[in-house]
């Protein structure tokens, strides 16, 4: 499939996730927790796939109807270990080296962008130990 | 499903049919017939669904790669009769007539935007009349 076409279907997926249960959630006064969100999108599509940031930008603005995380942790770890550690593979973690380490990039400058925002937590740590550096920000944030 | 959602979905879908099997046939020197193209989205996500019509053109060229058809015909019919004619009904036939009024304008709209492209065909004549019409606009492109 190409970067294109794999852009949109995360938009047509995020739009509907936003719509049916983001939305929703945050209007009934509720936490909502994401495995991944927009920025994944910048970081995969965009670092990853080569497509134009400012205009992934634009069209995750207009998918997610301007909703953003208060707060993003980035489990960030190197991509050999990573590759290492992952256990079923799917679509994307098939890529290349390449590929997961213009990815890392993209989530790395991110972070640089937005750093009242994303968080760098260390993803080379213990489940353990990650949980507790996640919980002392969150812990801020309630 | 959200009209934003649909719009992404086709999207995807368009992009992909373009890579893979309009633009290789096109650079093999053949003629593509095409049953619905971006004018549809325009004319279904637009004026159907109410989306901003500048808005899904710039997305339609980013998608279509800029093709477009050499000639597009428009088979018109009143979509009281349509709904009358249609045997299975697919998610977009299930829709009020409302609705299939905004497409038929918005599929109007554009032939009167693209005289040159879109010639508007009488779709309320018989299989056989509609098809000797075609063929006769037809053979001037050949």
């Amino acid at each position: 499939m190409s970067g294109i076409s794999e852009f949109f279907l995360y938009l047509a997926d995020r739009a509907e996730h936003v719509r049916q249960v983001i939305k929703p959630t945050l209007e009934a006064g509720k936490i909502v927790i994401s495995d991944r969100f927009s920025d994944a999108t910048v970081a995969y599509q965009g670092y990853g796939r080569g497509l134009d940031i400012a205009w992934i930008e634009a069209l995750n603005e207009k998918a997610t109807q301007g909703i953003l995380p208060e707060v993003t942790f980035l489990l960030d770890i190197n991509p050999d270990l990573a590759k290492q550690r992952a256990k079923k593979k799917d679509r994307m973690e098939r890529e290349e080296i390449d590929f997961h380490q213009r990815v890392r990039q993209g989530y790395l400058e991110l972070a640089k962008l937005h750093p009242e925002r994303i968080k760098i937590m260390n993803g080379e740590g213990s489940p353990e130990e990650i949980h507790q550096a996640i919980r002392k920000i969150i812990s801020r944030h309630l």
